[in-house]
């Protein structure tokens, strides 16, 4: 009998393929770039009044355990953001507090997923959803964005996708900003989405966590203002716009319209119970931080500024080269380029991103753990010469494996 | 098809079974003793120094992100404490950090259990080990502690649970000291099991989270003091010893010295890669307190001491009624009264919880949660005084439903 579950084996998460690597080649005094996470907060220090927020709540000793579904003040302060930026009308009960957004998935995927059941990704995803899903023996049922147009989503994709199986999805998850195309969706896309889910009656899941990382003239519609009849949940978390990844706080907005959704945000406070609460003292924090608006604002404008010109020169230095070619984004901060693997003396994906690393001491994430073989994803938040010069790089380093 | 998965029913926790409830009563106005979460945060503030370290970190601007396995600090500090306390020789690469013990818990379900797969637990147990398993399809075997004969381990139990089974368990799972026996595993108890699993061949998980919470001349013996041979790991955090239960802050031992440890060792790290991190500035506060041996050495000599009278004028006051009777523990700080229900007029342990909370405002735990039917489970870290109003309440609502 072997020791490890069958299930285990999709453990893992692609992104930190090659962390233990970098992490010795550092030990061996290497310098690394490290481009492989999204990790803002390594690149900007959460802001002061985050900071000056959780300091008060530690010296106010609330540092016990907290409601499994989160403090009441920071579900509220949730629901009043989404009611406040989407004109929704969210309220307290319809929110749950996670662990980080990972947490939500992994909820998510315990609640529906039977053996076997299905669940529809679009491609390019989001790692996570589909280690998630095929840990507790889910199924994916892949729809594709369509790179030759800017990673628009490819209505017929889903449809023929939807004819094919014979198996109902039980949902289907996408994240809106793309991690990891950088692609904002737009409201008519949204719309065909919502459209053929009512078809089908499928439970929709919209990642928001980076709703207001947007640039480029790109306008962000949230999940509530067109679902109409669609039952679904968002996503979201503090991690991305307040700037705080290390807090391990997320949240689930699960409206309790109607019984299946009733239903499954109860089962979901059911799996939050049993780990009993998130990080207390974060989450006092992270309701101050919702609830400073002023101060939000001016934090979260500073950042996008820097986050747009960083991705839009990255994109400019990329396209210099001749060896990878890029959807120009306009959300997130993530790039997506595809490379010219034809022209290469390279295996794969996964070849260039390890060789990249130890040749170069570029560290970036291979596309096919995005479900997109033959690109890379690279996090644009460094400042603007490290970015540079790790892809000019990476761009030597194509030359240098050409054929 | 129904919405939600099989296996979800499963989900939540009898501990907070009637938080709902509570929290309604609470908004009416009424008054709630509430004794039913281990919750010492609760009633003793988290040490002054501990705090101090988390807003130090805070300000250092340990915010993003840490390496999914836990900060290097951190896992040295856990080994280095168990190697003091136990004179083991753990490095960090046997330590995992994780999102409190519940984390732990469900890593290590996910990492051995197949649908159908046995797993060992010692009943009385602690409910989290039995939702956890069921809910990724494991089937839980039972060995019991003997009542009688003070909540002592009975081999002949576990004998007789693996003999009647044809499955070879996967693992086996318990508490020292017991969460909900408050009982602590003496060492000749310890090697029993010991012997056992080593006959069978089957990995333990010795969950030591209150291994500094012990008194009444009671002496706490690590797994890895006797282990000799077995494989296991061990669980642990900041919760309990270090009153920092809202930290979410929990670390898993498995030792890698064979090669089945380090495949579990490994696989764990897999799921840990999943979400990304634990909360980075908390980790830094528990390294720190892990650290600071003397403030610790002052605040856990002070807290034990305040239990202990606790727990002790509990069962004084319990063994005053007529209707419970109690094991006087040595560890923990829980109580586990077995109620006689056959003189009252009460359906089960489940009628007198929710009863005694709508009577008498008074919250406690269902024993038929923890495999302990006829039974309450009382957390004893209230006050002397609340604590004997409480009782002395339950008490008079035992009087006025008896027969």
């Amino acid at each position: 009998m072997p020791v490890l579950s069958r299930l285990s084996a999709y453990a893992g998460n692609p992104i930190e393929d090659t962390d233990e690597l970098a992490a010795k080649l550092k030990k061996e005094g290497r310098k690394i770039i490290k481009l492989n996470q999204g990790n803002p907060t390594a690149i900007f220090p959460t802001p002061k009044y985050i900071i000056d927020a959780y300091v008060s709540a530690l010296k106010e000793g609330k540092t016990g355990y907290s409601f499994h579904a989160g403090i009441p003040e920071l579900r509220q302060a949730v629901a009043d953001r989404q009611n406040r930026l989407y004109d929704a009308d969210f309220g307290l009960e319809d929110v749950i507090i996670t662990q980080g957004v990972s947490e939500s998935i992994s909820f998510i995927n315990s609640t529906f997923v039977d053996p076997g059941s299905r669940a529809v990704l679009l491609r390019p995803y989001y790692p996570t959803y589909l280690t998630f899903l095929k840990t507790v023996g889910g199924v994916p049922l892949f729809a594709d964005y369509s790179e030759k147009e800017g990673f628009k989503f490819n209505p017929d994709s889903l449809e023929k996708a939807l004819k094919k199986e014979r198996k109902m999805p039980k949902f289907m998850i996408f994240s809106n900003p793309c991690n990891p195309t950088g692609t904002v969706m737009r409201r008519d896309e949204l719309k065909e989405v919502v459209d053929i889910m009512n078809d089908h009656g499928i439970f929709l899941i919209s990642d928001e966590i980076y709703d207001e990382i947007v640039f480029n003239g790109a306008k962000f519609t949230s999940i509530s203002e067109v679902a109409k009849g669609t039952k679904y949940a968002i996503i979201g978390g503090a991690s991305k716009n307040f700037d705080a990844t290390g807090f391990r706080i997320g949240y689930m907005i699960v409206p309790e319209k109607d019984k299946t959704s009733i239903d499954v945000n109860r089962k979901i406070r059911d799996y939050a119970k049993m780990r009993l609460s998130s990080n207390t003292t974060a989450q006092y924090a992270f309701a101050s931080a919702l609830e400073n608006r002023k101060e939000h604002e001016k934090a979260i404008r500073g950042m996008v500024d820097k986050i747009k010109d960083r991705v839009n020169r990255s994109c400019e230095v990329i396209n210099e080269g001749k060896h990878m070619q890029v959807v120009q984004p306009n959300g997130a901060f993530y790039l997506l380029p595809k490379i010219d693997m034809k022209n290469l003396r390279l295996k794969n994906d996964f070849d260039v991103v390890q060789k990249l690393l130890l040749e170069e001491g570029v560290q970036v994430s291979r596309g096919s753990g995005f479900g997109a073989p033959d690109h890379i994803r690279i996090v644009a938040l460094a400042p603007e010469d490290i970015l540079e010069l790790a892809i000019r790089k990476i761009d030597k380093f194509f030359v240098k494996h050409s054929k």
